[in-house]
């Protein structure tokens, strides 16, 4: 299918006294900014008119001093992130989407993965509707709109398109006078609530967000919650959809979300600890050092050590130079840049049994030039170690993971695996820690990538054979 | 209103056997810039999946060797120029504009203006429509594909929906299978018909386009007319529509359409050497030379010369490196600006009584100044010759003139004007002969922006004071 | 020999009061561009201290808002526009150079061409001098600073200088309190100077250099003349070499030089009107109409209209938005380049009798073409005349003209040349015409590139078999 | 003084068979990026003939597809990054240098800083020399190839040429056949050779560049030694220069080299260690966890962290995306810049007692910030420990510390600092532990900046007041 995936980032504020709520949203998209490099967009609410740039890149890449400075301050804005996905990078496809309606303009952010969104698509197209994009956000956007015609407000439009969309989305919604937050009811993304000193609300997908603009934490928005911020201040709304599990996704602790973002109570930080604590459980060894691969490994290796007893050591120099231009002039040298991003420390692993920690395997490929890279610098034995279970199975609620083809440990055991990659022992984490990682959160999760088993339908429940293989391509850049 | 006005250039083609429709499109593009400044863009067709890029900018700024090359060839394809207005630059307004509906998808390029574009998209949106830009683009894709859902093909949908759309439209538009042509009732703006050796077909703006891919022209589109090109060669439908008489606009004869194209059966450069004689008639003057102000005043001034007699000679060198990017660091260099752009020859009009001769004069002050530099180099006496009348009223079918209290005609006699711009003397083409400049067009003509008189109703008639008195900002560039 | 050859455009400007030095030679370089398009650059002397900005590129591209505004403004500048040659872009090579000596900053801009550079270049190596660049502007820095050493000035510097350097040269040199111009005992390349209005002082390769920046002539520098420009208003000094006749590059008036300029006396645009005539009486033809090929021809077609009494007329339009961007996809498509970038206006054309005069045929292909549109357009018969006689041998004076080899008429006779790009007739202006066209100057003309006869000793006759087979090269751009 | 300071990264190949020079030195310049951030540049030598390219900015800035493209492989290349100094970006300043001289050509890339670079340049320029730039880089490349005039080799030349050179470089030279590398005589600068597996060699600022280019360490340049590379292999001189005591920068321990290069036999990340240890050993505290400020204060960390026995945590999620184009509109926002940059993990740091090492405090500004955002994310008590001694005077052998007058330990007993900065505690690496960091390292050190007691002459013992009072200025970027 040529759906594009939607993990993206989210940010909305209503501002209080003397607010600068584009550059306030341009910072919170920093913070954001591993949830999504592809593009990067910022609308704001000036006056009850919504104006609004985007583009693909990075927030660095798409605001510019010239840029930025078209969008004038206002009272409100929204700003969105978006993932990098096999289907290449579409302009058309940044968001915040912005369109006019009967009551108004609309402006919203999306993270998330519509379900049946072909489906909703084909019923709104047979009504007469057009589309301009492919994405989820325009056929949200038609069903909150749709629905905006008989109800009386944004919130209860919202709240009855929440009846139709199935799937995942945690989104900022931007009417003339409101900032609305909406989580659907299984809460597969995170989305918490922040307040400014100077009264101004602030919504987002992580809390890294809320301390980048100095707010404090408020709480979570809740599964199948639709809150309301105006002039009178914060109000819920709950929906009436009774789901019989919620479905937080346990990703985002092993590997979305940024380490310092609390998410529905628990620290990631905290999280990827307990991972190496327990791996360190599950599957000790005899060694002389602990070490993470940057950045993904450290947390883990943090608490692999602390568990086991065996000294925690700084095991590679990450370049933090290169960038999205690096050059890799010939395949030959495809090798070689493993190790011009990443060199080992010969004094922590020369001589030494290496205990090496990183969240996943994927492919195999740069995993083995890691180990090399290792042995190279004179280390004794690597023993790796994943703090994370394989990845057997497809996301369909918003995580955009390789094709299944492709991911080593479909089709190879561990024994293999460890062989492919050249180690001395290596082990995962057990499938049955992982709704332990979260100990603090009182939701239920979403594992299906680990186990196969999804709290909600999946697309392939409703979709049939449908006109869209081949989605409407709308350019490049 | 914050309405975008819509004077463009657009183009289609259906290839033949071995047409690059992508390449020739760039190059058709190139041939119509003259017509549209603000963006251009290109839609293809392949295998009925459309594809497009577009962006602000000339074409040779939007299409690099990089964007050009996202765009693979296909069987057929549309592309579109547009002209720079008051509004600023959009790129959501960039056309052609590319979307999904129920029977798949449909790209357009519109050159005109509609004028009950309001009423209609209030009339559409109270059904659920929403809108991504606030072009008339936009309104009629909606007119069409909501015919689309009850008529059994495109072209009838087209018929059907120019039932209710007003104004001005000679637009292409491009359906997975089919490439068609369609021209307003009143046939305000040129569109017509070329033929490619290797038996592809073409629709263009102006004939010039159908010379930069070597095409030979066949006939224009006629008012009302709507060609429908597939793989069966080209048909023709017409509109069932009847207006009293037709409306093509003198303005492209006089300034907006290039020397090269014949618009309608009459030479744009023809016309223009008319206006020249017909000025040299009304206004005769005893002098030694007559000049054109490049590039606009050139062909009248052959045509003066011609009529009057005296010699014809080149008085100005225009400066081709002045570009977008030219700086101009301070108010007080203003005046030198027209000096580095345009320079008199001093042999050419020193101790000379000179003609100089110009397609209007719109506030007066860059005239003014190319006056003085004639004087400066020596000119005895100037006498300036303007080839076409005063413009005295609003365009409301896609010609975006200065607003009406900016042109200096609307608040000074002709003698006031000629003491403004400080020459000898001053004289206009007589309104009555506008007419017979394109004498072998056998249409009709609106000459309102002379006379106050339109052939069909104004906005003014259509718009009561509605909510778009603000209109949706989607951001700049 | 890997030369770079030295066409190029000069300006230097010694402000008056609250003249801007900085924007006037920016205006300056945009009258230049036309001798020079590979790369621009200014150099500041503000309080004595010499600052500069160049890069390779046009005006506009190398001076943006960004970089101009790195340049403050001082009390004099001096700018350079350099010709694109077949040895490609180096960013070194871009002018003005400055440099640091023991008696302070020099910054020079050269235009011209030293024959002996290779050698001088040499000896000085062996005095121990080392070089930047392979451009013959830092081997006449170097004369200068060296002689700089005894002399007790810059301009006696210079005068001493002279004596070693050889060939071609009217530069522009700027030191902490002094705007120097000097040109070469031939007076190969025009050099002029203008007042403002202010008091200041300007030096330029063209008289269009002063028009843009309101400057008044004053005199052409003389052959052997340097021009001394300092708080003391100018002073002449005279180099006492002696040559046996002045040599001024016949070339400035049929092709090099801006129309609307006048050199060393004789307007330009009179010279190639004159051209026009000369062809006329040379090479009659009963005809229907005379045009030119834009923009190089215009100036002699009207000369050959008056002069035959056969009607003017525009018998093409010129694409103006074709720029170094435009991309050629194919090879085949390169037939079409031509018609994208000129089309022949049929009304004038069409059923006529044409003579077409254009200033030069390099290769013959583009000629070729432009008849082949002309005919399609349905031209009769096709009279080509060429405005100067045919390129034969080397310019070693500072014009780059293609290589021998590939020029048409040294592998080809009239007649040849005339089916090859097939025309009916086929007139080169006669050799004995060439001095006749610049009758308001009184020098002596070089006319070698048509003769082969050079008034000064040419390369060949310094340059034994060196090392410099090989260039330094110091890369791209 | 205007004088540019010139710490530097520098890297020289030699090609063994099949080694794309060009691609290997990119690769080495980003893993040298750290040493200079201003420029960056590249020259290659393609059978005896050198090309270049170079410009301000990062390696990724510098060298894309395009500009890499233009540098065919040759069979040596000598590549350059560049410091950022107070003085600004000047694209001459850029390296290598390349230039021609009477023996054919020569590139230069320097590291350090030449003392006495104003006195021999007078000298120069009182010889008729010429300078293109004010870099010691020519002031070396002018002493070299004036040797080379009496001198039968360039090694010889450089041999001759250090007698007068006095100061700090570490510089890799590139002659038509040889490359080189020169170490003054005090060794203030790290120089090392590497080996490739395929015979070939490489000279390098750090052992890092080796391992980027999968070179074999093979020994570092010894203080005044010369090492030549040429077809016959490598070849040692000596100088016969001496000096008392040799001089390593003890700072390329501290700050300056990456963790993963081993200086002169020393691991740096070893040595970061260690002053973590002698830290705890000097300061030592009761407290809950220890935490580095990242990057530069991690390695210290952990040594603290065992030698004291408290647990090492990780304190800090440091925002990777934030770049050179980060915008901050107001000053207002400044407060929250280091908030955007660096953001406490609060599971960390909540209700503890911190430990929290950096390698320097320099204005104390940041480190205020960085103090309060632990204390907002609930630090009980913050302890700082810093792992230098305070910098107390200026450098002159190459590192740009900033203006004497705003290092806070100038102006500020270590209590007041305390204050200031809002820490309970406040620790610097005793003065006298700074030698033994580099245990491992048979150099003597310099410790000027510590100390104020230099190995070698500083300029003032040079400079008279000279004319190089204001520098020639060349133009930005």
């Amino acid at each position: 299918m040529g759906k594009l995936h939607e993990e993206c980032g989210v940010f909305g504020i209503y501002g209080g006294e003397n607010t600068n709520v584009v550059s306030a949203t341009y910072y919170a998209l920093y913070a954001l900014q591993h949830r999504g490099q592809e593009s990067a967009g910022i609308a704001v609410n000036k006056d009850g008119v919504i104006y609004s740039y985007k583009d693909t890149g990075l927030v660095n890449e798409v605001f510019t001093n010239e840029t930025l400075g078209k969008l004038q301050n206002g009272q409100m804005a929204i700003g969105h992130v978006r993932y990098t996905t096999r289907d290449g990078k579409h302009r058309s496809n940044a968001q915040p989407m912005v369109l006019n309606h009967i009551k108004g303009s609309l402006a919203i952010a999306h993270n998330g993965s519509v379900t049946n969104a072909y489906e909703l698509r084909e019923q709104m197209e047979l009504g007469g509707a057009i589309f301009h994009t492919n994405s989820d956000t325009e056929v949200i956007a038609y069903a909150i709109t749709k629905a905006r015609l008989h109800k009386s407000s944004i919130e209860d439009a919202i709240l009855e398109a929440m009846k139709t969309i199935k799937g995942a989305f945690s989104d900022v919604v931007m009417s003339p006078q409101k900032l609305i937050g909406v989580r659907d009811p299984y809460g597969f993304r995170p989305l918490c609530i922040g307040r400014l000193d100077n009264g101004g609300w602030v919504i987002a997908s992580e809390t890294c967000a809320l301390d980048s603009v100095n707010a404090t934490f408020v709480r979570d928005v809740e599964p199948g919650e639709v809150v309301v911020i105006d002039k009178n201040g914060l109000r819920s709304l709950k929906s009436d959809i009774q789901v019989d599990k919620k479905g937080l996704c346990v990703f985002e602790f092993i590997y979305f979300a940024r380490p310092d973002s609390v998410v529905d109570g628990t620290s990631v930080h905290e999280a990827r600890k307990r991972a190496g604590a327990y791996l360190a459980k599950a599957h000790p060894v005899d060694a002389d050092v602990v070490i993470g691969v940057p950045d993904s490994g450290l947390d883990a290796a943090v608490g692999y050590a602390e568990e086991s007893g065996i000294p925690y050591g700084i095991g590679f120099l990450k370049n933090k130079y290169i960038g999205r231009t690096f050059i890799q002039p010939t395949q030959e040298e495809r090798e070689n840049l493993v190790r011009i991003k990443l060199n080992a420390i010969k004094k922590t692993v020369c001589g030494k049994r290496v205990v090496m920690i990183d969240d996943s395997i994927v492919r195999g490929t740069t995993c083995a030039r890691i180990v090399r890279i290792l042995r190279e610098a004179g280390a004794k034995e690597v023993h790796m170690r994943v703090s994370s279970p394989p990845f057997l199975f497809p996301c369909y609620f918003g995580t955009d993971i390789d094709s299944k083809d492709k991911l080593i440990a479909n089709n190879h055991t561990v024994e293999e695996i460890r062989q492919i990659i050249g180690v001395d022992s290596l082990g995962y984490l057990p499938k049955e820690n992982v709704v332990q990682l979260a100990k603090e959160t009182h939701l239920d999760f979403c594992t299906g990538c680990f186990t196969g088993e999804y709290p909600a339908e999946t697309p392939e429940e409703f979709n049939k054979q449908s006109k869209y293989t081949k989605p409407i391509e709308k350019g490049g850049n």
